[in-house]
């Protein structure tokens, strides 16, 4: 099997690598500035190491979070408090990214420890100083060949449109439409979002209409700026639609600020649907990244801002929560539906029946927390015996560490290539079948499912 | 491990099969008519395999799905959709039960493909005209012992009374009580229904004692032609005992087509009980199938029907749910209560702890999207430790696929074996231990539970 | 990958056992009188084994429960029912575990079986007379270095007092605090609970404030006592502060005997919150168990107590429930916070992610059904990618059949070494890394999490 397992992936291992959906900032490579220190590149923003190292007792403050930018006496502290921690790290995906980014990228070839920190924190900060270790120069020896980005509809997408222009990056970095906010009439700051909104557009923003033809606007303004598709991530995947002139009653009273909770979740239940009928028209894909309860502790979220660690995953449902979206466009040829779910029990329970039938529904690779490798495996054998691998999205790596990006792809070609080796070796499949679709997930599946 | 697994399945492979539950019309062995073609015969009527190609782009209309007979020319389009297709089954049990089908029935050696689709057509249609390929010769050829079908209460069953009756049919063919639509008050047709379910007992089911004694005598037709057991399916599986008189006064509201559908559930979950009761009196196992959301899309249902591939699993709750019945009959000797689930959280989480107790209880095979390599692995994993072996069902292949049979249960064998040879690998079992527990599951437990 | 397994497992086959949880009575060790008999010891009062035994149609009357001390007639007829039907429990730790108290404890050599029966049952009896099988000799066989014990609010903790002060017993016994019936002010029995409670601590219970301040007494003398933890176990793991003025208007309520079940719940979440509070403050472990419909059968109850085999486990959810706890208390140096279920789904998706970002938080060993091989398994594989090992508890017994214990804490240390091989394996750790994670989880673990 592992021989199997090894000739799969040397057929997929040096493919180029498309990423259809992560959080790398496009202003990185249109700067192409050197990136500044170690712990600035590989700790602080990177919540799934600094929550870990939270839970070991270590303050998110010491490891620089909400504190700008680093002096090198302080970048070094913070280095050290991962090192002196590395054992925490353990049997989880993190180390093994780790690992290999210091090992394949910065040659650093001791194992991290209080006793190693600084040796290592200089060899890292030696390489970032040299033109190779800068983000264009990365991204090429990386393979990359699509990257695609996360933006807010008002976002005027400049950054793009600068490296579209730019003859000398031959790159191709596309964004993503994610209006989450502008869909949450209950919560704090919508108003003024979707008054940004108009202006971005435009539009007058001041009736339910003025928000539908703004939002079409601004999708419109992304697909010409090479976005394929719209990422959508709320508590639950509710979809309903509201009786005539609902929409617009609720939208006025949520602007006037008297707005319940569950009306504000009803009205975002419709507008998801309204999101859907813009995909079927415009065609971008829709991605739902959901149940997450988002900042659940409030102190650390009100020191140190959002996505610092503590979003919990909630349990998951789809099968009667997307019905009425997918009566209405789940056989529609020009929706593409990726779902996406931390909620395990639901892969072979709801995702694979679901993408098992409707032509419309993907099942999304393993996400966060599950992007690992018993969590992939677990992914493959939950998914695959209902919904094969052709429902499958591909792989996404969902990141903001740019350097994590080759190890997390690499991880996902290592991984299906032992599932589909096992697949051989129980002979439930051929080799060149499973070369097939070994490449095939690769490279076509997110392609083809994300309309790259 | 692998030798170990070779020698337990050597033990089982050729036993006779006991089918408790599944889908075939009893109508196709009392007239031994040669089956028509090959789209029809293996692809049409079998949701499993339609649904990945409508979820793949093909139209059902373009599969054959309710187009009545087909004309060469369309059955050999249908299969040449099937075998262009044959990818996208990559990794299911569809793909291993139909290659088996090929190989071991139809002597078919090519894989499926565009180009192969034709030859293998002709091999088959060729074979389908031969008299060892007509129901009967195929229905002893795989060895099956005991068939059981699923049928409607108003049925009169004179295939099965046929097929007693003939002296020339050593087989085994008992009908399966299945009232579902009988205690849906709130679903459309249930009243004309519950006058037909009158007219076949001779019982005025005016009122719900009339019910009750109609249900009653209608059981005791079914246990005078060879039913052992009856099974349910609904929404959930939940018991409660209504007040007094209060079963009595919704009733009578649903015949006058005044009835929610929280006091049709209500009355369903009272009926449900009611049905418990029964199966103490009369002895018919009770099987239990719930947690699915039927015909999830709409317009699909509208046009094609039901049973077409778009049912889709829900999260699944027993525990409380079932309380009630288990108060009152859990430890009654005649009753036999066999829970199947398709939310496999609840299998070490519910079904294994109250079959671990309750004497009328047995966890229930994998089903539907649930029996196929990998889940019938996690079932074991999950169920063994709190349930052992004894309190499980045994194999149910639920197929109307008629020329999967022997795969599905050959399958069933070789996981089975699998299985037990990892715990004799592992020192948890002795290999004769493990023998005699295969052999168990193959031919004692199907027959115990169900009672055949 | 079975070498490295037994190197990490060799290096910790022999440590020490910290039983952190359990149910083995104190009284056992201070009278250090021989065991009666092998029903006695090990059938009737081990609700694992006589579960199992009555869903294979053996009463629980028929296996001593309820029925006192057993002439040795009696004793050899339950021990024959056990051997007789040994066949249940293939595949069932329970059936590891007797098999191996038999051979280690007891130099049985013989496979139980009908034909077995007495002469197994002659050679421990035989054994039971001995000197070397009482007490106080096995606890220092077994190599038990700390047992915690599980007591109620009102115990005076003699036992473990006795224990202490005697210079001949060299072990420390150390007593749990488990307040349960003391939060649940609508079920039975509790008006009187805290009257005792308000006994036991010289402090009148009368009001809300006087059972708090009761509370406070009874964990002080329990710390007094040498405990390290509070055990809680209650349907749900529900935490959410009352408006002021309103606990104390429920709990006078509840007194007077007019509280709603949904009031008493309310009053309980209260309660647990404050409980967590008065962990920060005298440091004793916080440990929840939830997730099970205690006493399931009704009529079985009635005869045979609680602790019968007829707890059923119930859905999990810990990510919202807790947050009231957690924003409060989660990053308090004091609180450790041990989070059990036996809903494995909320592994992955919730212990896992609040063991990996709150310093108070870890996961649980797997628990009561979950407690074995393939379950453990899966625990590692669920948990291990999001928390790594240093955020879970080390393993507890939670046992009241004192034999077992040896055979469930090696049963452990083997599969973990197993785990921490397969990492090993596929070059996700290495080898030293590995081992000194074995023994951390062995010998580190328990103490730290839970103070000992």
């Amino acid at each position: 099997m592992r021989a199997i397992a090894r000739r799969l992936y040397d057929a997929v291992r040096h493919l180029p690598i498309v990423s259809p959906h992560g959080h790398v900032a496009p202003r990185t490579l249109v700067d192409d500035v050197p990136f500044t220190d170690p712990a600035a590149l590989l700790v602080t923003p990177d919540h799934y190491v600094t929550r870990l190292l939270h839970a070991s007792g270590v303050s998110l403050a010491d490891l620089g979070v909400g504190r700008g930018v680093l002096t090198e006496v302080e970048s070094r502290a913070v280095w050290r408090r991962l090192c002196e921690n590395w054992h925490v790290f353990r049997g989880t995906p993190v180390r093994y990214w780790l690992e290999s980014e210091l090992a394949e990228i910065f040659d650093v070839g001791l194992r991290p420890s209080a006793e190693s920190a600084d040796a290592i924190y200089d060899q890292i900060a030696e390489r970032l100083d040299k033109d190779a270790y800068r983000p264009r120069a990365l991204f090429e020896r990386f393979g990359i060949e699509v990257l695609a980005t996360t933006d807010d509809p008002c976002d005027d997408l400049a950054p793009h449109a600068a490296l579209t222009a730019d003859p000398t990056f031959p790159g191709r970095v596309v964004p993503t439409f994610r209006p989450d906010r502008y869909l949450e009439a209950a919560q704090p700051g919508w108003a003024s979002a979707v008054a940004r909104l108009g202006e971005a557009a435009g539009i007058e923003t001041g009736t339910y209409a003025g928000w539908v033809a703004a939002m079409e606007a601004r999708r419109s303004h992304f697909v010409a700026h090479g976005a394929t598709s719209a990422d959508h991530s709320h508590e639950d995947v509710g979809t309903q639609p509201l009786e005539d002139g609902e929409a617009e009653r609720i939208y006025a009273a949520a602007l006037a600020g008297e707005v319940t909770a569950a009306a504000g979740a009803a009205l975002r239940r419709h507008m998801l649907l309204e999101m859907a009928r813009m995909s079927c028209d415009d065609g971008l894909v829709m991605t739902l990244h959901s149940g997450v309860r988002r900042n659940h502790h409030r102190p650390t979220s009100d020191v140190f801002g959002p996505d610092t660690g503590h979003d919990i995953p909630l349990r998951g449902e789809f099968t009667d929560p997307l019905r009425p979206l997918l009566e209405r466009f789940g056989t529609h040829p020009n929706l593409h539906l990726v779902l996406f779910t931390l909620d395990e029990s639901v892969f072979s329970r709801e995702l694979a029946p679901l993408a098992g039938f409707y032509p419309s529904v993907y099942v999304g690779a393993p996400w966060w927390f599950l992007d690992a490798p018993e969590a992939v495996r677990r992914f493959r054998s939950a998914v695959t015996e209902t919904a094969g691998f052709s429902r499958t999205s591909g792989f996404i790596d969902d990141t903001r560490a740019f350097c994590s990006i080759p190890a997390r792809h690499d991880m996902a070609r290592r991984l299906d290539s032992g599932y589909l080796a096992h697949l051989v070796a129980e002979h439930r499949l051929d080799e060149d079948e499973a070369l097939e679709a070994a490449v095939d997930l690769v490279s076509r599946r997110p392609r083809e499912v994300f309309k790259l």
